[in-house]
């Protein structure tokens, strides 16, 4: 039987064992010891902000951007449905609002001009924010999700955003890296746009902690707040009083170990990344039915986390490809299902849904890790040129 | 200046280096990788139950207690008021249920009597359940924590749980290893008397896995549940669907393999938690105006987790204590400030706190690290005897 070619794993080609050794040896591997601020620190300075918080999963530094900006019980977000579910439940259920669903545009990410619709046609604006004409909610906020590591189109968005008073929460989880090179945010990493953003240091992420997650916040005290909320919002740390309800979303330092080695080599994963991508385009792009979706290489430098190959007719079904290249030891799977459709918001608002449908339809998600072998990769196109 | 002595700090004097340096090289640190199920299977064996879920938190094991209890928006639960704040937010605010706070009796743990008292007296029980006779809420459960390791009085509690319909959550966070030797539980570990419990292994505890946590249920079908919530509540792998609302609160393969080295010494580290214990009986019990706390050590094994020196005259003033400890290069602390008293819960019902603000306001916690040296220990003594 072949090897096995998976779809995204963890990558230690650097200091990961000698860190991780040295904080067990320490026996500094808990929640105190020096490494969770110093990642913080190497962080914060590569996505150039002043101070980021670190906590011990993606879904948990999504919690805590709703938490700050004061997301609420009977709140409105407006979302994509087209993204991983932990992206959406953090920021609604987890804090008591209601999603509102929004459709996709050919970046993957949410639509501007679908927001701008449901702002325009559905809500009122009032002096004290957007209210939605048929529930009566305030609208608060607009999370904004960077698809696969390609940049959403933030101008369009943050202009919609300022216009109906929206919060925007980016979900940079998987743009780790990614940043515009063009334009009005030029220079500005994803998550350091709007107003709070959280990233994933997840298994499958382009960098890991193995699990593991991180805030910014261009309010300091917004920040600040993340910070207290993710330590048991402890107010006196002896005498163990709390002014608030808080959570243990504290990340260790043994994962801060691991971080700070992965972040010495994430320039180089992104290289690579490209490097995989290129040779995907270039092996399968316009051939045999297949298209390779495009990241906004004209206004930014995109981390190409994960590769999309897009099935543009019935030539091939996406179940089969997916299954096709298990049946070779190739590790694929589908966009996710729309969100809109899962768990309890089936009777939510969603709009302008026929791209998201259709990229769900006919999306595979190829191996991207960053230790993938040319030959390894070459075995994923042979086998997809062969369907 | 004299060498520093912790509270209670990890000691990882067995394989742990070895497992956590496993699992770097073979690159399976996340929540895939094997350490994870032999961790949970490790876990369940030794504390004799069928099924052990592992979870990245205390927190996060009670907060899975709660959601798989049913416990929900405008419930009640009877929690103690003398406990960590992470005891009480997971299983009340966390999902939307209001606490009603208990004192303790002279272990510490909630106080069967008042349990008791506000069920007769405070509630009218129906057949569909106990209810709040002032706020009309459903009481839904009933919450112990056996604190410091040292058990609750289970026999009483879960009679009342019996007579009044209430489910039993145990936050067995601190009591790995606790086990009832005599009467009607003899042989049962805490944590699996109720209907559903966590532990924790955060640093400070017993055994660590730098932060991590442990669900057990009397119902195997809340077990299973508890997993799924755990994991995303994902109902398809491949296709990403999702039945419901779940959290990412998986522990990863890295630090299950500090579980699986840590699992290995927590015999011997209870074995000397009982020396430790019995040195500071030896030496300070009934000297100086201290009494060293007991331990149910007539009906059960204790890990003997925490030692509470008890200031019981004028002779000594809790914080006077601490500083001094603290002068001499000695980490001690108070119990925690009662919960009653702490974030929103201000205005909850609170009952019988007598004692519980006694215990409050005479409590220092000694140096209690299994690698603590016996000379570290007579320096303590010796400090403590010369106030």
């Amino acid at each position: 039987m072949a090897k096995f070619i998976p779809l995204s794993v963890p990558n230690f080609e650097g200091h990961e064992k000698e860190y991780v050794s040295d904080a067990v040896v320490s026996e500094w591997v808990s929640t105190g010891g020096s490494k969770v601020g110093d990642f913080e620190k190497v962080f914060a300075d590569y996505v150039g902000m002043p101070r980021a918080v670190a906590c011990n999963s993606g879904s948990s530094a999504m919690h805590l951007t709703a938490l700050v900006a004061g997301i609420g019980r009977g709140d409105e977000v407006i979302v994509p449905t087209l993204t991983f579910i932990a992206s959406i439940n953090p920021v609604t259920r987890y804090v008591g609002a209601e999603p509102v669903f929004i459709g996709c545009d050919d970046s993957l990410c949410i639509d501007p001009a679908a927001v701008e619709a449901f702002c325009r046609d559905k809500c009122e604006l009032r002096p004290e924010g957007l209210f939605d004409k048929a529930t009566g909610a305030h609208v608060k906020a607009l999370e904004v999700v960077h698809v696969f590591g390609n940049l959403a189109d933030m101008e369009a968005l943050m202009d919609i955003a300022e216009k109906y008073h929206l919060i925007v929460i980016e979900d940079a989880c998987e743009a780790v890296g990614s940043y515009f090179t063009k334009g009005r945010y030029a220079g500005r990493m994803a998550g350091t746009i709007g107003d709070v953003a959280g990233y994933s240091f997840n298994g499958n992420k382009i960098i890991t902690t193995g699990a593991g997650g991180m805030v910014v916040s261009n309010h300091p005290d917004w920040a600040e707040h993340a910070k207290h909320l993710s330590t048991q919002a402890k107010s006196d740390e002896l005498q163990f009083f709390h002014d608030e309800v808080g959570y243990n979303y504290r990340l260790t330092n043994l994962q801060a170990a691991l971080g700070l080695a992965q972040m010495e080599t994430l320039e180089t994963f992104i290289t690579r990344k490209k490097e995989f991508y290129d040779r995907y385009v270039q092996a399968l792009d316009g051939k045999n039915g297949y298209r390779i979706l495009p990241f906004k290489e004209d206004v930014s430098r995109s981390n190409h986390w994960f590769y999309s190959l897009y099935l543009e007719d019935d030539r091939h079904k996406r179940d089969e490809v997916i299954g096709a290249l298990k049946e070779g030891s190739i590790q694929a799977r589908p966009v996710w299902a729309l969100i809109h459709e899962q768990a309890d918001y089936g009777s939510c608002q969603a709009y302008s849904l026929e791209k998201a449908q259709d990229y769900r339809a006919r999306i595979v998600n190829l191996p991207c890790s960053t230790n993938l072998t040319q030959e390894d990769q070459q075995r994923v196109i042979d086998l997809l040129l062969s369907l």
